[in-house]
C-alpha cells in the first residue's frame, strides 16, 4: 500500500471507480458521505479500492487551485458557554452547505491568543476567520489582516480607531440594552442592577450605554453602585459566566440599598444570578426580576423561564460565513457592517416591582 | 509584497528579526502571542517586517517534516450541547500545550457525516481524530482508519464486532447506570423512569444495562413502560436534548402508573425533564426525583441543583489527546481502552420516595 502511494502516478477517482467496478460519481458519493441508497458491500468495495490505491481526494488540489484551504476559522471566547456552542454550530451549518469546514479556537478574549490563532490559521492556508470576542481594538490582528486574512468581527461594529479592512456583524447592542432596561422601568422598577464581567468589549459598553440612556429618558438618576463588574476575574469571564453571575447577584443584592431587578450581560450570567438571588432568599420574579441577553436554548427551560433579549444567531452566522466566502472568491469589495435588530422576549423572570411607583 | 512572497528565496525568521532590529526569539514570541512584556511599538515593527517580507511561520514546513498537520480533529454529536462544548475546550487545552490545534465538526451522530469528516480531515493532513458519538459500529470509518487515521472513540469501549485499530476512552457506563439507579432505590424509589433518546449507542446501552442490573439486584421487576426512548426524533437528539427531556417527562409522568423518580440519559435531558415535570405540576424533588449524567457546569446552578453522575471530562480528554499525539509520533503501539470511574454527585434533585416502603 505504501508503495502504491509513492508511485510516480497519483491514483485518480477514475482509477478507484475502475477497480471497484462502479462509476466515479458513486465513488464521489462515498467520499462525501452520501451513502443513503448504497449497499454496505458496495461501500466496502470502494473503501478497499481507495485504500489499495492510496487515493487521496482532491481537497489539497482544490486548495492549490483556489489558494486557500476550504476552512473557516472561528475564534470564540469559550465554547464552554452554550452561546458559543450554538454559534459554532450555526457557522458550521452554513459552511458545510458551501463545502467548507470549521476550525475552532477558544481565545478567552486574550489578544495574544487571538493573534496566535490568526497566525497559525494563516499558516494552515485558512484565509477567513470570524472573531467573537468583541475586542475594543483589533490592532493585534493587523499583521495577519494586512497580509490578506479576511476577518468578520462578531458582536462588534467598527470603532473610530479601526483602520483595518474588517467586516462586522452584530445586533444593535445599544438598542438591546435600552430594550432590557425600558422593559423593567415599564414594570415599575427604578433601582435596576447591571451585572457584567469587565466592561471592556464593544458590545458590553454598548449595552451599558443603552441602560444609561433608558434610565435618563425615564428621569431616573444613574447610581454607579448598581453597576457591578466582575473585575476580580482575570479573563473576561465567559467560561465561568454562571459562577460570576451568581457572585455578582450575591454581592449586589446583599447591600442595604439593593436593586429590585437585575440586567445580566448574558443568559449564562442571568442563570447564575438566579442561583445567587436564591442563595440570599429572593424569589424570582416576586422579589427580584432578572433579564438576560442572547436567548440561549436554556433560557426557555429555566425555572422561571428567562426574559431576555434575543440575537438572531443563525441568521447572523449565515450572513457572516457567506460574506467570508464571498470575499475569499472576489477580493475587491469594501468592508461592511451587518447590523441586526435585537428582540425582547418576555417570559416569567420579570414582574411588577414590589414597591409602588412614587414610594422612593 | 506579492513580489516578495514569490521571490525564489523564502523569508526566514532571521530575516524578520534583522529587519525589525530584534532577536529571532522576540519574533517567535510575537508569532506565538507571548506579548506580555513587549511594547506595542515593538510588536507593530515586527508585524510590519513580517508583512513586508511575506514571512510565513514554519508550520507548513513542520507538517512536511512530520507528515501530518499539527491539528487534532474532533467530531462530536453537537457542540450546541454544553457537554460537548466543555469537551472541545478540554481537548483544546491539552492540544495547545503540545502545539496542536483543534478542528471541530458536528456529526449529529450521522455515520455518513462522520465518514465525510474523516475523509476530509485526512485530505487536510490531519492524522488524529476523536469521535464522540459512541457509535455501535465504526465500520463507516474503516476506510480512513485502514489508510492510517488514528482514532480515539470517546464514550465507547471496544465492541466484539470491532476489528479496527482504534483506541477508546470512556467512563464505565454500566457502573454509571448502576450508581444512578441504586441511589434512587436507596431513597425508597421502586418505580424509576429511564429517559433517553434512541438507545442505539454503546454508552446508552451500557447505562440501561446498569439500570437493569441495579433493579434486579434489589428484586424490583423491570417494567418496560418505564423506559422512554425519544425515537420520534430523527437524529439521536443531542441538539435538542433539553426539549426531548421535557417531552419525555411530560409523557411518562402523565401516565396513570407514573414513576416517582427519573433517570435522564444526560444532564441536558435532565434539565429538560425539570421543565416537563413542572409543566404537570410536579415539584422536584418532593414529588419527582431526577438524576442526570455528566455533571455539566449547569447541574450545580440549576434549581434545585442536579444530582448526577460525573464524568472526569478534563482528565479523559487529556489522556485522549496525549494518546493521539503519541500515536502520531510512534506508530507501533497496540489499541488500548482507557476506562475512568464515574462518580455519584448527590445534590438536591433527589429525595426519599413519598410512598413508604412496602406500600406497593
Amino acid at each position: 500500500m505504501k508503495e502504491n502511494k509513492k508511485s510516480a502516478k497519483e491514483a485518480t477517482i477514475q482509477d478507484v471507480a475502475r477497480l471497484a467496478h462502479v462509476s466515479p460519481s458513486t465513488v464521489s458519493n462515498v467520499l462525501n458521505g452520501r451513502l443513503d441508497r448504497m449497499g454496505q458491500e458496495t461501500v466496502e468495495r470502494i473503501q478497499q479500492a481507495i485504500a489499495q490505491l492510496g487515493y487521496t481526494p482532491s481537497r489539497i488540489a482544490r486548495q492549490l487551485k483556489t489558494g486557500h484551504a476550504p476552512i473557516i476559522g472561528l475564534v470564540v471566547p469559550s465554547v464552554a458557554n452554550p452561546f458559543w456552542g450554538a454559534f459554532a454550530r450555526a457557522a458550521e451549518e452554513t459552511a458545510l452547505a458551501h463545502g467548507y469546514r470549521i476550525l475552532l479556537g477558544n481565545s478567552e478574549r486574550d489578544p495574544g491568543r487571538e493573534q496566535s490563532y490568526a497566525e497559525e490559521m494563516w499558516a494552515q492556508g485558512i484565509r477567513g476567520v470570524i472573531f467573537g470576542s468583541s475586542a475594543l481594538s483589533l490592532r493585534h490582528l493587523a499583521g495577519t489582516i494586512n497580509r490578506g486574512l479576511h476577518v468578520v468581527a462578531f458582536d462588534r461594529h467598527a470603532q473610530s480607531t479601526d483602520d483595518l479592512d474588517v467586516d462586522s456583524v452584530s445586533i444593535d447592542n445599544v438598542l438591546a440594552g435600552r430594550l432590557a432596561t425600558a422593559h423593567l422601568i415599564a414594570l415599575g422598577h427604578r433601582r435596576i442592577g447591571f451585572l457584567s464581567g469587565p466592561i471592556r468589549t464593544v458590545s458590553r459598553i454598548d449595552r451599558l450605554e443603552g441602560y444609561r440612556s433608558a434610565l435618563a429618558e425615564a428621569g431616573i438618576a444613574l447610581d454607579h453602585q448598581l453597576i457591578w463588574e466582575g473585575s476580580f476575574i482575570s479573563t473576561f469571564g465567559d467560561i465561568e459566566g454562571a459562577k460570576i453571575g451568581r457572585r455578582g447577584a450575591q454581592e449586589i443584592l446583599g447591600r442595604e440599598n439593593r436593586p429590585t431587578a437585575l440586567i445580566a450581560i448574558n443568559d449564562m450570567y442571568a442563570l447564575g444570578a438566579y442561583a445567587g438571588a436564591r442563595d440570599l432568599g429572593f424569589r424570582i420574579p416576586e422579589t427580584c426580576s432578572i433579564v438576560g441577553f442572547d436567548d440561549i436554548m436554556l433560557a426557555e427551560i429555566a425555572e422561571p423561564p428567562l426574559t431576555t433579549i434575543r440575537q438572531p444567531l443563525e441568521e447572523m452566522l449565515r450572513v457572516a460565513v457567506e460574506r467570508l466566502i464571498e470575499r475569499l472568491n472576489r477580493r475587491e469589495t469594501s468592508p461592511i457592517h451587518m447590523s441586526f435588530a435585537p428582540e425582547l422576549i418576555v417570559r416569567a423572570s420579570t414582574t411588577m416591582s414590589e414597591r409602588t411607583p412614587g414610594e422612593r
